[in-house]
Parts: C-alpha cells; sequence; structure tokens
C-alpha cells in the first residue's frame, strides 16, 4: 500500500490518537473575533479581489471557465492565510502576489477535479464544466495553473515557486490516489490522511509559509505557521468531509454525499465502514451507481448507518483536536492581531457549516 | 476578429507573401547531413532520454497516462533544438534540463490535447486516454507540466522561467481560440498563423532560446535562434497539416484527416477553401459529424478536392519558404557544425513525411 509508506508514522500515530480526543470548547466567541479578523485584513483581500477581478484572457470559453469559478466568489481561505500570516512581520506587495496564486492553484484544481469527477455544482452554481464543456474547463485549469505560477514568480521568491511546485505535486500523487481508489470500501485511515494532506494541508501549509517569508520571518518561525497550515488543512478537509454527510445542501452549495457519488470514501464514512459491518455492500454499490444522482432512499440509509455509528461526531471531534494543535503550533510566535487572527481562522474551520 | 488584432501585420504580411514562393530545393544532401547531425549530438540526447526514462511517479493511472505518452519516444525535436543551439557555445549541464523541460512541455500538451480532442492515436499507438481515461489524461498533463517547470527552475535562468510560463500562457491562448472555433470553415490565414504560432511555434522558439542562454550567448544571437524557431515551427505546423491531408497514415501514426474530424481547419483546406467554393459545405458537414470516424466517401472527396486546388504544393512550398526564411536569421552566427546542424533540421522539418 502505497500511501502507507509515504506515511510518517509518527505523525499518523499522533492522528490516531488526536482522533479519540474530543474535547468540548465552548463557541463562545468566535463569531465576533472572525468579524473583527475580516475588518482588520479587509483592505488586503478586496486587494487579492482586484488582482483575481482584473485576470485577464480571451472571450473564449476556456478563459470564461476560468473567470466564471473565480467570480463565484468562495471563502478566499487560502489567501486569507497569506496575508494574515503575514502580518507577523511587515508585508510588502509580494504577500498580495502570494495570496492570489494560493487562490488560483486552488481554482485551477478545482476546474480540473469537476471534469474527472464530473462534478455539477460548485460554490451554489453550476460548475464551469456544465456551462463550458470539459474542454474548456480542462484549458481552463492550465491557465490558472500558469498564473498561479507567474504570480509566485512575480513575488521574488525562488523557495516558494519551488515549494508551490512541489505542493502542485502532492496534490497530484494524492489526487491520482483517490482517483485510483475510486469506489474502494477498503481505505484505511492512513490511506485518508496522505490524499486530505495532499489535496488539501499541502496548499494551507504552503500558503502560511508564503506569507511568513514574505514577511521575512526566521525559517523557524515560517516552519511553525506552516505546521499551524498542515494540520488546518487536514481539518479542513474534515470538516468537508462531514459536510458532504451532514450538510444542510442549500448551505454547502453541492450535493449531498455528492463524494461518495463520485466514489471517494469521506472521514465520517470511513470510520462508519469500519464500525457497521452491513454498511460497506451499500455503500460500494452506490459508489458503482457512477455519473446519475444517488437513490434518495440510498442517501438517507447511508446518511443514517453514518450517524448511528457516532462518526460524525467523531469527526468534528477530530477536527477540533486538529485545530487545537494547530493553535498550539502557534505558541512561541508573538501574541498580537495575527496570532488572534489565526486561532480564530482555526476555530471557525472546525465549527464551519458551509 | 481577436486573433487579427493579435497578429503583427506585417509579419503576416512577410507570411502570405512566402506563401507564393516555391523556389524548389534539391534533396541532395539532406539525409547525410541528418546523420552526421544525430551522430554528433548523440550522447546528449541519449542522456535527455535517459532523464524522461527515470522520471518517477505513484503506478497510478496518471502517471502511467503520462509515462506511456514519453515511453512512446516521438521525434524529440523540441529537446533536439536546444542541445543545437547550445553547441554555439560551451553548454553545461543546464541545456540538458532545459532540453528536458522543452520535450515535457510538449508531451503535457499532448495528453490534454487528446483528451480535448479525443483523439484515439498518438505516435501510432493508442492515445493514453484510450488506456488510462481521460481523468487519468488530465492529471498526467498536469504532473507533466509541472515536472516541466521544475527542470526550468533547475536550469537556474529566471528568464527562462518567465519565457517557459509565456509559452504556456500563448499555447493555451492558441488551443482555446482552436476549440472555440471548431467546425468553422470561415478561417482566415491570419487566424490560422495566429494559432500556429502560439501551439506550435512559441515552444520551438523557447527552445532555441533556452539552448542559447544554457551556452551563453549574447542577447541578439539568442534573438537569432528565436526568430529561426519560430519560423521552423510556423513550418512543422504546415507539414504537419500537410501530412494529415495527404500523408501515409501508417507512417505519420495517426488517422487520415484527423484534424478535420476534430473541427481543425488545416492550413491545405484553408487554402482549398478559399480556392473551390464547393469545398465548404462538405467540410461543415465533416466537422460536424464529431467524435466517430469520417465515412470513407468523404475523406476520399475532401482530399481529392484538396489536392485539384494546388493548396498540398502551395503548402509545401510555403513550409520550404518558412524554414529559408529560418536558415537566413542565423546568417550572423559563426558558421560550424552547430549551423550546419540546424540547416539539416529546417530541411528535414521542410520535406518530413511523418
Amino acid at each position: 500500500m502505497e500511501a502507507a509508506t509515504t506515511l510518517d508514522p509518527d505523525r499518523s500515530d499522533v492522528l490516531g490518537r488526536l482522533r479519540d480526543v474530543s474535547r468540548e470548547r465552548g463557541a463562545t466567541d468566535v463569531a465576533s473575533r472572525l468579524a473583527d479578523l475580516k475588518a482588520w485584513i479587509a483592505a488586503d483581500l478586496l486587494e487579492v479581489e482586484g488582482v483575481l477581478a482584473a485576470l485577464d484572457g480571451p472571450a473564449t470559453p476556456a478563459f470564461r471557465s476560468a473567470r466564471h469559478l473565480l467570480d463565484l466568489g468562495g471563502k478566499r481561505l487560502r489567501p486569507l492565510c497569506v496575508l494574515v500570516a503575514s502580518r507577523f512581520g511587515t508585508p510588502g506587495p509580494e504577500a498580495r502576489e502570494l495570496a492570489v496564486a494560493a487562490e488560483l492553484v486552488h481554482a485551477a484544481t478545482l476546474l480540473h477535479d469537476d471534469v474527472v469527477d464530473l462534478g455539477d455544482k460548485r460554490r451554489g452554481a453550476p460548475a464551469a464544466r456544465v456551462i463550458y464543456g470539459n474542454a474548456a474547463s480542462i484549458f481552463g485549469g492550465d491557465w490558472l495553473l500558469v498564473e498561479a505560477l507567474g504570480h509566485v514568480r512575480r513575488s521574488g521568491f525562488p523557495d516558494l515557486l519551488d515549494g508551490a511546485l512541489g505542493v502542485l505535486r502532492e496534490m497530484l500523487r494524492a489526487e491520482s490516489f483517490q482517483l485510483a481508489s475510486r469506489g474502494r470500501v477498503d481505505l484505511t485511515v492512513d490511506d485518508y490522511f496522505f490524499v486530505a494532506r495532499g489535496k488539501t494541508a499541502s496548499l494551507f501549509r504552503w500558503a502560511l509559509v508564503a506569507g511568513a517569508r514574505a514577511a521575512g520571518l526566521s525559517e523557524s518561525d515560517s516552519a511553525r505557521l506552516g505546521a499551524y497550515g498542515e494540520d488546518l488543512g487536514v481539518a479542513f478537509q474534515v470538516v468537508d468531509d462531514v459536510l458532504d454527510v451532514s450538510g444542510d445542501p442549500r448551505v454547502v452549495g453541492k450535493t449531498m454525499l455528492s463524494d461518495l457519488r463520485e466514489g471517494k470514501v469521506t472521514y465520517p464514512l470511513l470510520l462508519a465502514l469500519e464500525r457497521d459491518g452491513r454498511l460497506a455492500s451499500v455503500v460500494a454499490e452506490a459508489a458503482r451507481e457512477g455519473d446519475g444522482e444517488l437513490p434518495e432512499d440510498v442517501r438517507a440509509l447511508v446518511a443514517r448507518r453514518v450517524h448511528e455509528t457516532g462518526a460524525v461526531e467523531d469527526a468534528r471531534a477530530l477536527a477540533r483536536s486538529l485545530t487545537e494543535r494547530a493553535e498550539s503550533a502557534l505558541g512561541p510566535l508573538p501574541d498580537g492581531r495575527a496570532k488572534d487572527a489565526l486561532v480564530a481562522v482555526a476555530q471557525t474551520v472546525a465549527s464551519r457549516k458551509e
């Protein structure tokens, strides 16, 4: 099993232990701290939006498919991470370039993923490929990737360019493993973390390190922010998985159990499969169905069984543990608004409903 | 018409005039000079093959699809261009990195193009997407692109990295214009050159400049080699088009008129459409057919009419004129084996049958 050999065993043990931890944290002031954060960083985020909005290309379906995705907005969490990390120091214009790059890498992978997964909805709207076709989304994704790397290059940090290429390799390893594992119901927790770290956490880690480098932080502080980003990213993916099985489709912006429809085993489903021996055949059958919508009764059955095993609560608990570990990685960094902001981001990621 | 505004009018006029030139050149010693060239550069080419063969990734369909394409070989013309250009000076190991990158960029675009065009054959074998699926070829192409840029980065020339990103942008502009123009029979010669320069010539130009930079040549000599590469690349595309309509499918390695099947108007077809008013409806119908094979009678009809208009001879003549202009761009460069080699390459491109 390739994933197992690639995983750092220490790390996966830690993750295994964390899975059992379920310290409840009061929802207290998360919302108000998040509002503070957004106000604090609003001007920077607006600049990033401006650059994204100004990205121009010929009026072909390929470029329109990319614009369609960018114009739908989204949480802009990766640029936010770059910008906040840069506030531990004195950020120059490079921070903005890198923030834009982080969003563009993310957008590029979404365009290609939607073609690969035949995804129909994205950010609550029809996926670009539904409007402009698969071919256009392939070239559109290529274009966003090239633009992303152009922004990294312009930022003037050769090591961040190497890092971005490394992240893309990690993402592709994870995505291609996931593609090859479509419909498999025998994936291990190690496999899961291999995919989550590669396809989601690697870019978060890069975003934090990029912000740190743009602000001239030391290597050790950059590494601390990177560690925060990695845990935040895995937590983000785990919560994404929770929302796939238990979120409100109107809020989440895509169909419930759409991961299952695409043959992907999510974290709660993986836990539930371990705990309920009767689930494997239902899930394997549902994943085999392929392109169409899952029948309502299958969806309801899977969702009920997953909930009955306690997998949803445990997945949420894992996400909280990961974000707590992310927060604690920030310990040695100076207290202040930047650190508060990252704590607020972590708590938001753990408790998000969309 | 977007393409028209992007074209340099002077340049397209030159190309227009060249089209009418048809100086015959004796096939004389092309073959023996090419053999000399290959012997001279064999060790370098072998090194490039070694690096390409050693490119490693996980054993997923995505990576296998990329390996499949690389293992099929091909003419390796772009790496050859890098290597020969570097022999005008004293090339270091960077030349090899850049030669590898040139082939990887080319391979990446082939994987994505075959998905976009639903191409079934490539280099005389089933296309990667036929064996491993479209999804695998999308990720496989992404991976090759990332590897390509990694090699450019490792070569240590930031301006060549910017150049490579610029080439990718040009390629995507051209490819996405071509995609948007599928099945159109009213394309102009300007449109044609916009596409040929973007999707083919830009990478040849980069390959020559990359070799020049790796060998420490002056900016003006690099520009001369770049001009050679640009004309060589357009000529290469024109001959590719000629082979699509008049080549031996067993030698060319793909079905005759496969460009037409994919809705692409080639140069000989474009000329023939200008000259034979009855052709437009047949071609439009054939391009509309889409995915399936063209019926044998339609294929024969189109091929016969294209030949009757003299379009094939004129396309070959244009290719010769372009390669002659390419050769003359080399004038101020020092005489020697490198220059002889590029002249041999140009003559081979103009007269190639596969």
